[in-house]
């Protein structure tokens, strides 16, 4: 290895996609970039073996000796001291010593973290939170993951555990989530909770392109429909959107006024629905959260919608082995 | 004063009581404890001349060169840089320059905090939740006031407003709040919530002692009836007790999925209820947070009913003044 190194490997595991690329050393757009579909069906082994795969073949288009070492972002719980994935609902996995394993078939240091720390700090370190002293991150997708950037350090609490923003309840006799508890705002804002909701309001929304795909057999009704019909003015799926934008506010001013934020950053497909979504949700944290607060946090969308879990990844090793970006 | 300072007096100004007590520089009981009625309607200048009455006469009884300063709690928020309490809903000031006003009067160095935080600040030093990482208090009274303590620091925010436990919403479209917004879990399990949803109920509540104190006007229905009834054996009392148990469940349940603390500390007079409210508080935790971050965290009553907010007060002024307790 060079005596300064140059770049440091991100790996971003996500449900759909696998992502690799080398970010520079001091942060920066990564490069020697890879993606490819996850297929978690084949099983860890396999999702490893072209993890590898990926990391070599970045890290040969650079040179071996510039690369520090590898991190790695994945779905969790994960025991970052051990650096095992305790278990990942989406992925099928439990138990598996990614880090080690990593380690050894590439001969790099690696870190692990939860994928979604790794995207909030990749947004406080390069995106929308750059350098904040405290920043939350939400990234609505399948689920909704949290991470808490706290002096420039991932929060991550007692067990790991810590940014379980999805699984705030609010509303208490609400609808059921999967992790077992009622009202989560995942089972409203989610991906899957926005085209339930979406479904579930059909019956009062004649003359929607929604109800039009639900009842024509085209194609399944999705948050990612929902957000292409409301940018073609469809007033249904606006107003599913507010409503979405509207709990997600009260999640948001609930974070307001625990953590007295510098930034929320929102991450997600569904950011891309702009002020259909970000309207109402400015406008309901300000009837829910206290003024000072508010005054001090800006709540903006993401930067980094692709790159956040790996840059973030690759500084969590840079924190890790480095003592902090 | 003497080389190493003996005491740190602390001042603790709730809507109900002052108290102001010597702790001892190293932790310990308060000693030349003294306790008034607050009587906030004769105006700030008037409890300030009698704070500082308080903290002469208990001084004068230590001796004047064994105290180090004065931590000063009161109802938030505060703007701490500035030693101004910037608004109490309780006690009616705005923009009051206690800090300074206090060391005026006395000639000691003063700091200032928010009374909530102090309060989870002398349980995290001398309390329930001695030396934890990661400790939330709550206090159930008149509101519920929240502080954060994390790494020996009590976590104030961005702009001082962090920690307003009380207004976390547990239910989107529930109960007003005093605050404006809908569903804050003080709206149900402050003192005057209790009450509320113990009045609300009553219909359905023949034969509860609670009915009769309704029906034939010996006093009214509050928290601490509730409480009274529910120890004697009061069925419908014993229910809206589980009730409150359970909704504060909510939100100590969100408070682990997003701090993962090692311990939840909660105050108040309320906590009196003992198993009555902590029984279905803990069962309904186990229901809504991760087993993970659950086993990690002790939900406990507080240790220091009455004195935490003194003792939390001079830790503060220690911290802020010697750099930590």
């Amino acid at each position: 290895m060079t005596e300064q190194p140059r770049w440091i490997a991100g790996v971003d595991i996500g449900g759909t996609n696998l992502r690799v690329g080398l970010v520079p050393f001091d942060g920066g757009v990564p490069v020697a970039v890879r993606q490819e579909r996850t297929i978690p069906e084949r099983g860890p082994a396999h999702v490893v073996a072209r993890i590898v795969d990926m990391l070599r073949s970045a890290v040969g288009e650079v040179g071996w000796g510039t690369v520090a070492g590898v991190g790695v972002g994945c779905p969790g719980p994960v025991d970052r001291g051990a650096g095992v994935v305790l278990e990942t609902p989406n992925l099928g996995w439990r138990n598996v010593p990614l880090r080690d394993l990593i380690a050894e078939a590439t001969g790099l240091p690696v870190t692990l973290d939860n994928d979604a720390n790794c995207a909030a700090y990749g947004e406080w370190w390069q995106g929308a939170g750059r350098g904040a002293e405290r920043l939350i991150g939400l990234t609505l997708g399948t689920g909704i993951g949290g991470g808490i950037v706290l002096g420039g350090e991932i929060y991550h609490g007692a067990s790991d555990a810590a940014g379980e923003v999805g699984h705030m309840s609010v509303d208490f006799d609400g609808r059921l989530c999967a992790c077992g508890s009622r009202g989560c705002v995942e089972a409203y804002a989610s991906g899957p909770g926005i085209a339930a909701r979406a479904v579930e309001g059909l019956g009062g929304a004649a003359g929607s392109g929604l109800a039009e795909i639900a009842r024509n057999g085209s194609g399944r009704v999705t948050a990612r429909r929902v957000c292409e019909e409301a940018a073609a003015g469809d007033a249904y799926a606006v107003r599913i959107l507010a409503e979405t934008g509207r709990i997600l506010a009260v999640a948001v001013a609930n974070l307001i006024n625990l953590f007295n934020p510098d930034v929320i950053v929102i991450a997600g497909g569904v950011t891309a629905a702009g002020d259909h979504l970000f309207g109402p949700l400015r406008d309901e944290v300000r009837r829910r959260a206290f003024p000072s607060a508010i005054g001090a946090c800006r709540v903006v969308p993401a930067q980094l919608p692709d790159t956040a879990g790996m840059i973030g990844a690759a500084g969590v090793f840079k924190g890790v082995v480095y003592d902090g970006v």
